[in-house]
């Protein structure tokens, strides 16, 4: 179809065409398609323009509202694609794109994936998957031995057995968090006498049955907005998902965490489930998991690790110690689309115990009948694409020792990054890495001095003004387009738990270089001095010298 | 990387190179690549090896459950899979593949495809998705105007309002199906006095605060497994799901549903939701939304219609108002990776109030803040890749009046089919095809003859033998992989009601002729003949004659 003016025409056989003649090499798509095969970094770099269009002004591109009555041809839409959409996306796989967690992806995914979707399985079962059905039981496999490290006779025996799952895959970390949840809530209320289970039975009778107030899910403060989530669609309420404090370092405080629990369990309410974090998502910390396995033990709650983002961090024989606890979970959540560097779109969950997954077990007529090795009978979702051939590809190509080399190299530039900021006196570290994600803020070095002896007040003061410098700096970096931090909101005890904005970083990308690092500090403290921050630089400069112009004296 | 005897090194420059260097136009996997670019339908027939292996001995090829310690050559893994993966997966492109709702793809989706791959967005927000965000509220915005049909002001109103939402994107029905219902869920109990809403004190609070026993949700006998797995998730329990009967089209019945919601009301259990199935998974059928409206008003009950499969039946004028009564409905699923033709992993739920999904909303600090555009604040899922841009692309290139192309020749070729099986006196037509699925059966004209005639055991033991031959027939017929029909369970009113395993056949795919389906007919009468058959047809064989040979005087 060459971009001729004829007009395409919807006839039948039009739509046989449509179904079985490939593009011509020389067309638009066709191109394009190459072109990425070619120089995926090129394309992207040419295609996606650098300066921020507002969205705005974006949306009016896509305004139409009806179903277009005529088709158009393919080079039409392709080139639309291209000027609208492509140009106007994100170069998430730029090495300054270090705000969020989806990086660059391995060449090799690219083909793999369009094999994946030219085969277009459907992994809810056999009959429209095949091989792909022990494939991903394979994946799950792999991964529970990697938090797990039970013996190969332990896979050999439960790894195929189509009445037992060692996990279920899924979208992304949010329905893996859910069905972890929904597994514990149900394995919380099983069927016992005259009660047929919570499954069956649901929540209201369940608590009812059991003589509980209510049921908690219990999670540090730094917990994934995920969990809320799945706290409310499993009828448990927001309100159900106990936060608990933090120490400085943004873990869990243990102690705090018990009391919680005695409390609860005193209002007689039942604790479902204790969440542990391997990599906080704002700050990469990792919960104290052994002693909150301990704790989970002792009040007969699911014990869940969120490690979504930290999981892969167990690759590593350096820093896979920093996980230690996590083979006591129930439960784990890992995301593919994250440090296992497969393309968006693939999480998944692994259980200890091969049985809990007959907690959420459901069946059909026309397909996942009772005995069939048919996956859908255990996932929360229905129909679902071959990802695992993306996640068992990545595995096997970089394998055990190229994901260390990927992991370590992110947490040794994170930690180098955060030397840069500490060797600069205008920039302030606010949480150290501990694995590859920190937080810091621009912050110059009399404020910085100004805040080691202001009042709380003072502090408020200060605060709320480098608040709005941060949310400008972040805001105008990212329009220009060269780099992207990006920002969230933390309660630091250095500063009398005021909530502060903070840029956050995530060094997953192997290309990033300590150049591109300080291209990006250099940036921000530029910003700083330009004439749209001046009003507010001056009033942080005020509350500055009020602090230290002030006498000693009158400070007691 | 070539074939060559060396080992691949994980070192840190290898790490790098995956990132960078892009596959050689020679390499195995480029070689796939470009194959599957230029001949789609010749790669799958020629990877893909037509003879069955038994799943249990495919599973051999993924025992293994250690992550390898050592990377592996792109082209070694890239000849696993075509040898052990692509060869043993299924050809659900295959004209012959008419027994699921996963079918061809127009060839352009491909292309597309790893342009969306290669952008590698994040719909979460728009951060990582810029102009994808708007693209997918355009997308929304279209499928919501096909069901409700609202003027062209009321889309510039709504459908980019960041406030708002007109629906959802997830990963499939299933979701989409459970969004809806917490949508309804969450809207029956919102914050009144001093409840904070069920979001915020869960199910159990909930129903004590407005002094409720139970809460539930009505289908038709012939939902989708899907709404009872929502039905669990959400806390209300499987036996909140009440299953209607239907009439002899698969139809659920009014009357005994108005009755079921007197019944319910009279319990004091609230009535949440209705749901009405436009394409029952199974029959194909449509049920009288209409009427259902009207009964779900009367209950103040969210009325959902379940279009996942029969949604884009509104783009053709002839059987559109075959779903009349839609745009009644609070909320309709739609699946995009059926009859929209796009590849797996792609759903969505619209709302007919774009206020409705406030009653779901949620926040974080570091993205989807309030007031954000961030789409990920009214769905179910976080992070999402942007399959939005393949659906987009779907509507513009095929159009209005390509679908509508699309689902009337399904819809005609079922019928023409319907006709076939009933011209042929060993085959007994189940269902009548409404749109574009229908079940039947092999059945010798003798035992047809003998059925009608059969007193209720007769018709039992009869139809208990047909079931053993229907399974033996639609497994033999896979496993020699010319074809595929899969097969359920319907309780004909003409048989007794007794469970009758039937051939399901599903006519979404426009290359399948109606050659290739008298050929799997006739290859389903000649595997009645086999040897291995032999047994049950004697069985079938003498039930038969000793209802034919009755005199007919005894049967009174």
């Amino acid at each position: 179809m060459t971009g001729k003016k004829k007009t395409a025409q919807a006839s039948l056989e039009a739509m046989y065409r449509v179904f079985t003649v490939p593009e011509a090499p020389d067309s638009t798509l066709s191109r394009i398609d190459q072109d990425i095969s070619r120089n995926l970094a090129g394309f992207l770099q040419e295609h996606i323009v650098a300066i921020e269009r507002d969205l705005g002004d974006v949306v009016k591109d896509f305004s139409e509202s009806a179903v277009p009555e005529k088709p158009v041809f393919v080079s039409e839409q392709t080139q639309f694609l291209l000027d609208k959409l492509v140009a106007h996306s994100v170069h998430t796989a730029s090495p300054s794109f270090i705000g969020h967690m989806t990086s660059a992806l391995p060449y090799f995914m690219l083909p793999l994936s369009k094999i994946m979707i030219a085969l277009n399985q459907n992994l809810v079962k056999t009959e429209t998957s095949k091989a792909f059905t022990p494939m991903e039981r394979q994946v799950l496999g792999m991964i529970h031995r990697l938090v797990y490290n039970e013996d190969s006779a332990y896979y050999r025996k439960w790894m195929h057995d189509p009445r037992y799952a060692l996990g279920a895959m899924c979208s992304g970390g949010t329905i893996a968090n859910l069905t972890a949840l929904w597994v514990a809530r149900n394995h919380a209320f099983p069927a016992e006498g005259s009660f047929r289970g919570i499954h069956q039975e649901g929540l209201f009778r369940a608590l009812r049955y059991y003589g509980h107030e209510g049921a908690a899910v219990l999670v540090s403060k730094r917990g994934h907005y995920s969990l809320s989530k799945a706290a409310d669609v499993l009828g448990l309420g927001r309100s159900s998902l106990i936060s608990v404090p933090t120490d400085d370092d943004n873990r869990i405080q243990t102690d705090a965490l018990r009391e919680k629990c005695l409390e609860l369990q005193a209002q007689k309410v039942r604790i479902l489930a204790i969440c542990g974090i391997a990599g906080t998502t704002e700050t990469g910390n990792v919960d104290p998991l052994e002693e909150m396995a301990d704790i989970a033990t002792e009040f007969g709650a699911h014990f869940h690790v969120d490690a979504a983002w930290g999981g892969p961090t167990l690759f590593s024989r350096t820093y896979g110690p920093l996980l230690k606890g996590i083979e006591k979970a129930d439960s784990v959540t890992f995301d593919a689309h994250k440090q296992l560097y497969v393309p968006m779109g693939a999480g998944l969950v692994v259980f200890r115990d091969p049985a809990l997954v007959g907690a959420i077990e459901h069946h059909a007529q026309y397909i996942i009948r009772k005995g069939s090795r048919d996956l859908g009978s255990t996932t929360l979702e229905g129909s679902r694409p071959g990802m695992a051939m993306l996640i068992q590809s990545g595995l096997k190509i970089l394998a055990r020792e190229g994901y260390e080399l990927l992991i370590d190299q992110g947490i040794e530039k994170a930690k180098r990054f955060a030397e840069m900021i500490e060797e600069r006196p205008d920039f302030e570290l606010v949480t150290r890495p501990e694995l590859n994600i920190l937080t810091y803020r621009y912050c110059p070095a009399e404020t910085q001095a100004a805040l080691a002896r202001a009042d709380t007040l003072q502090s408020e003061r200060i605060n709320a003004s480098l608040n709005r410098i941060t949310k400008f700096l972040q805001k105008t970096q990212r329009e220009h387009g060269k780099a992207f931090v990006s920002r969230t909101r933390l309660e630091p005890a250095r500063h009398h738990r005021y909530p502060c904005v903070v840029f956050r970083v995530v060094l997953a990308n192997p290309l990033t270089t300590q150049e591109i690092l300080r291209d990006i500090l250099d940036e921000q403290a530029e910003l700083a001095g330009h004439e749209e921050a001046r009003d507010e630089m001056e009033v942080l400069h005020n509350l500055t010298r009020a602090v230290l112009d002030a006498p000693r004296a009158n400070r007691a």
